[in-house]
């Protein structure tokens, strides 16, 4: 019988030690589930692409690493818990193996830290640069997913972790911003989704920054037919950030990647927040509130005046 | 407040349309889903890149036509039926809103037809050509998906529908054959998956064929650790791929992109299969049988003599 083709030895090498319970050894056309008794599925699918959300040289096992926590903070932002996921890979013919051997050790480290695995998918080649697709399954208790829906007059906003470090990132490996202790670089490149939190305790809406925390904040207020203010001087920033020089505040609140959860808390349940904060160590900080009014993100900056940015997020198109 | 970046009016207009119950609009992060009581949840996902698996200048209708019915064509694989899909789509970011209405506008007579809705996805810009990702889920009875494992000594290799005009299709398109009616070329751009049968009652192991007949053969083989034979003569071929002539029957065996199914029949279930293609009528034919000995897939040719090939199917890598 002849050998197998190339595409089954990388399946079967790198591939086949990540599936999991109903992945069928990845030797079959799809995954079986039994979906968990008493939970709904929450399902998301993101995209990344070379040279569009991570750069082509970026190491590929931080590559995989973070198409994965980005689909997993998306869960987190539901609050949600990992189950499983399907990939599809389209890559250029020429990819060495060593690219795909240390993707799958990328994929394999996070699904022991997160505790899903792979159920499935799909390996092409393309004539342009790589391009991978990543749906994530989870389960959350029936009706406990918190919905992006739902902010209103007097709610707070809410945002995990500092904002804006991932956006300079990238600025520092386009060489436009200088980086001494690597900080910036590291969280562009491996996101932290914030999982574990049981969001419905206490925000009555919730979301996570991919696209720039101003852009991000306009989607809730869309939902919610809320506007929002926020005050600069309450976004939490890493040290790295706040090196970087004020210059940079406008990029921070814009540039995207953050994969922090954004919220909408409710005054009577900041004490339950207080409790999930102490309790998980993911650090939740209010950084202003919703207001009546058509929707609208407005911002107070450093020097207490409107800023107005040039565009509000990230757009693809 | 900014007007919404052309990502989000492209989602708005041409997506939403598309969207089911548990898609929220295609307004949140995720999409929410109950799962159906007491049936299994089956999952694929499969990937399509402009150029490699359709043409960049193919009608972007039937490219998104062609990109559901694949993933719907594992679906009937395992004799499940559909429940919806998660899309991502990497586009140039010059794609004219004209493409994304025709290819919204293929998705949503697909819908209709095999019903099933949209749950959700992402849509991104890359430098290369478009690269599309799409993961189905469908249900099944508890039990009741057909593995590609279980083909045995004795059972019969059966196919559904003609073997090889998908291949032959995609000769026309690029000028190395004639197809006066045009049958080759539909079959290529649009694949008839072969849903609605309840496989679990005739059929041990059940694949779809789209590497070519003669290497997914294999795969049904290696699995159930038999070997196939299959006569020449008994693959049914459609009028339009036996009048391109002799010369072109290997690449029909060998082409891909059939999305018909492959069977093993074992022979005290050929009466419950003869029920369901008179029910159906999707046709099936017995093409050869499986045989002891070590895996391996044995072609009678049209003289009687073992053909011998190439390269048994299609590989990206």
């Amino acid at each position: 019988m002849n050998a197998l083709p190339r595409e089954f030895s990388l399946i079967e090498r790198y591939f086949r030690p990540l599936a999991g319970p109903g992945a069928l050894a990845l030797t079959d056309d799809v995954a079986l589930l039994r979906p968990p008794p008493g939970l709904d599925l929450v399902l998301s699918a993101d995209a990344m692409v070379g040279g569009v959300h991570v750069l082509l040289d970026d190491p590929p096992d931080l590559v995989a690493r973070k198409l994965l926590r980005v689909n997993l903070s998306d869960l987190a932002a539901k609050g949600a818990a990992p189950l499983g996921y399907l990939l599809t890979i389209a890559a250029p013919a020429a990819t060495p193996d060593a690219w795909f051997a240390s993707f799958a050790a990328g994929l394999a480290e996070d699904q022991h830290l997160f505790g899903l695995s792979l159920l499935g998918g799909d390996m092409t080649s393309t004539s342009g640069p790589f391009s991978l697709s990543l749906t994530i399954l989870g389960t959350v208790p029936p009706g406990q997913a918190v919905l992006r829906k739902g902010a209103a007059d007097g709610h707070g906003v809410f945002v995990s972790g500092t904002i804006g470090d991932a956006a300079l990132g990238l600025d520092v490996l386009q060489g436009r911003l200088a980086d001494p202790d690597g900080h910036l670089v590291r969280r562009y490149r491996l996101p932290t989704p914030r999982l574990g939190l049981k969001l419905a305790d206490f925000a009555a809406a919730a979301m996570d920054i991919s696209d720039g925390l101003v852009q991000d904040l306009g989607h809730l207020c869309r939902l919610g037919g809320v506007a929002a203010e926020i005050d600069t001087a309450l976004v939490p920033r890493s040290e790295a950030a706040c090196a970087a020089g004020p210059q940079w505040l406008s990029r921070c609140l814009t540039g995207g990647d953050d994969y922090e959860l954004l919220l909408a808390v409710p005054p009577a349940a900041e004490d339950r927040l207080a409790a999930a904060v102490a309790r998980s160590g993911i650090p939740l900080s209010r950084i202003g509130r919703f207001v009546p009014g058509p929707p609208a993100v407005r911002v107070r900056g450093p020097d207490g005046q409107p800023m107005h940015f040039a565009r509000p997020g990230w757009s693809h198109f």
